[in-house]
């Protein structure tokens, strides 16, 4: 069986759903990030890097949302989550991805852990300026140039749609309204309407 | 034919070593990132984002370098760069990609491009502050944690190997000795002695 571990709200939510969707047999396993569980020794053994996802797997460990949104694409066929038979359109996928965690991912991060880039307390203060500007032109660029509808991808759903739905939720904490876009505005109901998504944001909010 | 824009020095340099290793058809297009020709309304229109690299395809641009590893991976299967048969392999090595792209990158774009996460001219110059300190916390954490030897991801050569030479080769801009890191200085070395990756430096090194 899977084991995922992640953090509620964290960008975790993204391989939770996936795995939800693939009808994966798995077991979420919830680290309180607040009080640092994931930067205990027995976590650290786990991933070293001190942070979620990992999952779990018969083979070994995996780390970094777009290897594990990958992975269980590519491990649970029947669910369709990626084009796995068509390398440019897997790029597309892959390219969508990777943007949402190294730019996206990073830009949300500034808020709240700013101390990863600055362990002056006034520097790090000063990086929460810039986060919903670059919020907002980032998914300004989802909206107009990548978001292809109804489903990121276009018509088939993909691990890709878990992924954006994770980066929108963190929008309003960002200071930006998800009015603005849409596309993206829509596609964040049909999400919530999804039994499968319905599913883990029960799990996740539950009183731990 | 393929067409790959890139930069010197840039991370595109991967990207240009994976195609070379694959033996594709393909066509280097230099962009002078010193003169900001990646944000001209001409490269726009291919890469919104305006940034290299940018491979395009007969059926579209691709656009990430760990989109663009895979891909060349997956289209020029004779050459071996990735454990295509594989699913966790093929995850441990998109876990190693997404790692450089999402965390040792944006460590190392603290230096040169602060402006990115600040507007205020102090703060910028405070991020440069930590990037010598977080570029070695994460080799360390590649030599100790990762790099399995002799390649990146083991036995085989991969994409991974030329994405490793890449980011390695900024550690000394960024203040990092590599001989801190035996296993990641002895690759860097081999790397440059493959003819493919001679050829890629040959053509990034010659004047414009």
């Amino acid at each position: 069986m899977l084991k995922l571990y992640y953090g509620v709200g964290a960008c975790s939510l993204a391989s939770h759903i996936a795995l939800e969707e693939a009808g994966a047999d798995y077991q979420a396993i919830r680290m309180d990030l607040k009080s640092g569980q994931q930067r205990t020794p027995g976590y650290l053994e786990i991933n070293p890097k001190g942070r979620v996802p990992a999952l779990i797997t018969d083979r070994g460990v995996i780390t970094e949302t777009p290897a594990i949104l990958a992975y269980i694409a590519q491990t649970h066929r029947a669910a369709n989550l990626a084009p796995l038979d068509d390398p440019f359109a897997f790029a597309e996928l892959q390219s969508f991805n990777s943007y949402l965690c190294s730019t996206v991912h990073v830009s949300h991060a500034h808020g709240a852990r700013g101390g990863r880039w600055s362990d002056d307390p006034a520097v790090v203060e000063q990086l929460k300026v810039k986060v919903t500007q670059n919020m907002a032109d980032q998914f300004e660029t989802i909206e107009k140039k990548m978001f292809k509808g109804p489903w990121a991808m276009g018509k088939d759903f993909s691990v890709g749609d878990a992924y954006l739905y994770t980066m929108a939720n963190w929008l309003e904490r960002d200071g930006v309204d998800i009015a603005r876009f849409p596309k993206v505005a829509d596609h964040f109901k049909r999400m919530e309407a999804r039994p499968a998504v319905a599913r883990v944001l029960a799990d996740e909010r539950k009183a731990a």
